[in-house]
């Protein structure tokens, strides 16, 4: 595992090339690549001086968007399928290994099985694509109560669900983007987790819950930063993993609207520091 | 369509014989079939006494409860489903021609598909031994938020998705019990019912809202006589039952606890009173 | 219906123009429309031409071939896709109401299960384009069992299973196209169709199969002209087609290699004599 | 992995107990049990009796018959599932841990898909009821074209195809039987069978194929005993075991009616020796 830097999702956008010095800064292991920038390079050189500078800082990458939405309309699905593979061809060339995206958990207009379905058609083609710039697609799913029943029909928002949904659209390059928030939202334990193996899980994000909210009262977009409150067991958590071995990418996503308002440097001193702790066991694993 | 009799939905529950007379009585134009007390009768005799009391009288029969429980374990539903072939028989020397049950709208074990396959595979077997007694089976959806948003899975709360269910399990004796309630809770409208045809309608339910909660605030234990609080457009429901033909039981089922306290003749009268001005635009057009 | 012209299946491939013009000489009601020609053309003022020329002939379009493979790889399905939007638009702006294709029996890496979900998927987003220029889409069965059986696992054969394809891709613009051919050769009857309505139908192919050959060892690309062997029921078929009301276009589609060594008018008497023989019944219920 | 005898696929049906007395007279490893024998018994004493007389000739036992039909009317089937927990529990007495039945790989009615969820919804409550008693359920899939290419809708007639069966039923306690002649005759390879682990296979059959009949031509009930013609790669097959750790039952399966001419202790030395060379590489292994 290394700690991976979205800025983002801490309030504070920046370039990749940006976002790479300040990775090397704050001593994260890893930035998350930006899709959109590296699409928009003039040339090759341009995107192997960017992959150059990840690696000469003693970075990696963490986990790209996926730049085609899986529930647009048919049209619009279509073209920016058609575009993927060039994309995914720059990140290959970038040495960017996954993308991902999440699942929303419900919908007003497409029954479960619909909604299913329309998912499982597209994410194979989507993956089918990826597969052949050989690059990984993580799915994230979202576990807030207050989120999935808020429309008529509630949709994936478990892993044991996503799991289904990985199994049923058939790709083997598809795994998980494992949220402690959604686990902890959704209900799971550390046996949930333990139904992985390391190769499924492709992206891991570390986050806390508010502990003046009621597990199903939680909201999507209001979270904390990892261990700060203690309502999510982050320490059982993180120990699934050491134990399945997993080595990827694992960062904070708290969409906590005053890390805005803080200089960036704070912010990211905080942040490193305390995906550190986090991974301590696994850092002490790796040493013995 | 013709009003009918369930007393226990009214709470006042009698032996069969009794409701009989009671529906008569009260003007009622059918009474559900108490499938306990036809299969405890000692006699095909007995049955056929039954059934003639129920002819004389002018009385059809509306819908009897399925003595299967569709997720029960196992070794329980295989003792259910083995004992259901002999049932069926007697309900079909009653001249009953329907049984009923209603679809749990959540789970807290099964994910939306496993509970789809452990239902499909069950209705599929119950349907079967139903048919070879020329029996039709109707299933109820249930949709009140506060009912199916209450476990991790979520399940079959909609019309539509009980559609699907019935056609997924592939037996053309299985249809729907519509209940305006729920219809209502689901967030349905007239143009729902109208992919309906007049066979997939097996038994109807009028209930009406309590107008001091939002809809999705609504329980489902605590509902009103049809028409009395105007929350459910029970003319716009009706309306379409009359479009498409739909000639079967109609009944109110309001799990109002005040009843049980009231006589029963009072409780009958009225609730006799609200369904047929409920059903009044249907009189009126097999009059015409 | 009426009868319809698609000359590449009669072994006379002619480009559009040349084809409407042999089309009314020989009495045809109407055209299959060439998708490449269409698209080919340099302005839309051309597209109004050819359909001006065709409502002056009085005659109709047939259906087009869809320019898509639904088996292609990804990458190649995503491009193809993509590129349908525009072709829709130029067969809408020529009156085109419907595109088809066939449904590959068998595959040798695919499970059943698998391939279904692989045409699933993908005839949802093929139909979600299409429906937004109002075409519809028609799919094919294929029902030699000299072709289904010869991979290691056969997929849709029958119009069954492509009734329950069509049903799961939930796309109201999708239904089938009916040919005597792969009707026989499925071992399917009169009654097998009339589980169809009118508007389940796109196209409808007339064929016959060979006298000196089983049912079972018929081959795909070995057919007869319609009424020519008398093998098929063809009249129990036509009769079915006028029960339902069913409207669109009617052709032949023999791949009997002789018909090309002939020469082109002859084919065409012929085939236009034998395709009005068989709609006779159609002719005289439409006269009555 | 060990012997096991199994006197009625060799043409010599007997009593169980007198299946014991030839199988440990034959060096084989294990006895496949009469589950008929087993709940006719009188009292849980005879019971533990053969169970005693097993163990104390060194013997294991190999597999039962489900005395369940999966295709069977659904009154029929509901019968023999109410009389499952009984046998199974008087099969769990008896030491015996795994029953199994195959997957008719055709059907003249059901199409692949209804096939499908026939199978699932019953395996579901076979597996659920076997189960409780801690007994395993083996499915075996059938292979020869000659076989699943005779009906109008062909079935599982693969290992591929049996695995996402086994995932849909969703039962923890079901795994497959292997047969080389299935596996031969489905075209499958070494490959095929890594995909599996050791506790997915619950008994495996080992036969050959005619050496005058090409692949696609080979008869379900006309096999050969293993290694005697060479045409199947039984060491391809059996290293595959070995190298899963399989540990469980291997006998053989010939449908060859010439055995049931010779004298039973010809035939059982016969295969007895037949099976100890095929599966020398494992003992090797387990010597070493």
């Amino acid at each position: 595992m290394f700690t991976d830097l979205a800025l983002g999702a801490l309030g504070h956008p920046r370039d990749l090339p940006t976002a790479l010095e300040l990775a090397a800064r704050h001593g994260f292991g890893g930035v998350d690549p930006d899709v959109g920038h590296l699409r928009g390079l003039r040339s090759r050189t341009q995107v192997q001086e960017l992959a150059d500078d990840l690696t000469s800082r003693g970075l990696r990458w963490g986990i790209g968007g996926l730049p085609v939405s899986l529930t647009a309309a048919p049209a619009v699905f279509a073209e920016q399928l058609a575009a993927l593979p060039q994309v995914a061809e720059i990140l290959a060339a970038a040495g960017v290994g996954a993308v991902g995206t999440w699942v929303k958990p419900m919908d007003d207009a497409l029954t479960y099985r619909r909604n299913w379905r329309l998912h499982v058609g597209r994410l194979a083609l989507v993956a089918g694509v990826l597969d052949d710039a050989g690059i990984r697609l993580g799915l994230e799913y979202v576990g807030p109560k207050t989120f999935w029943s808020t429309e008529r029909f509630p949709f994936v928002h478990t892993l044991a669900e996503l799991r289904e949904l990985i199994a049923d659209a058939g790709a083997g390059n598809v795994g998980v983007i494992l949220d402690t928030y959604h686990w902890y939202t959704a209900g799971e334990t550390p046996a949930d987790l333990r139904a992985l193996t390391a190769s499924d899980i492709i992206s891991v994000d570390l986050n806390d819950a508010r502990d003046d909210r009621e597990r199903d009262e939680q909201q999507d977009q209001d979270r904390r930063l990892p261990g700060t409150t203690g309502v999510i067991d982050l320490s059982g958590f993180v120990d699934v993993l050491v134990e399945l071995g997993y080595d990827g990418p694992v960062k904070a996503e708290p969409f906590l609207s005053t890390l805005a308002e803080r200089p960036v440097d704070d912010v990211l001193a905080e942040v490193s520091d305390l995906l550190d702790r986090a991974l301590a066991p696994a850092q002490e694993l790796s040493r013995s």
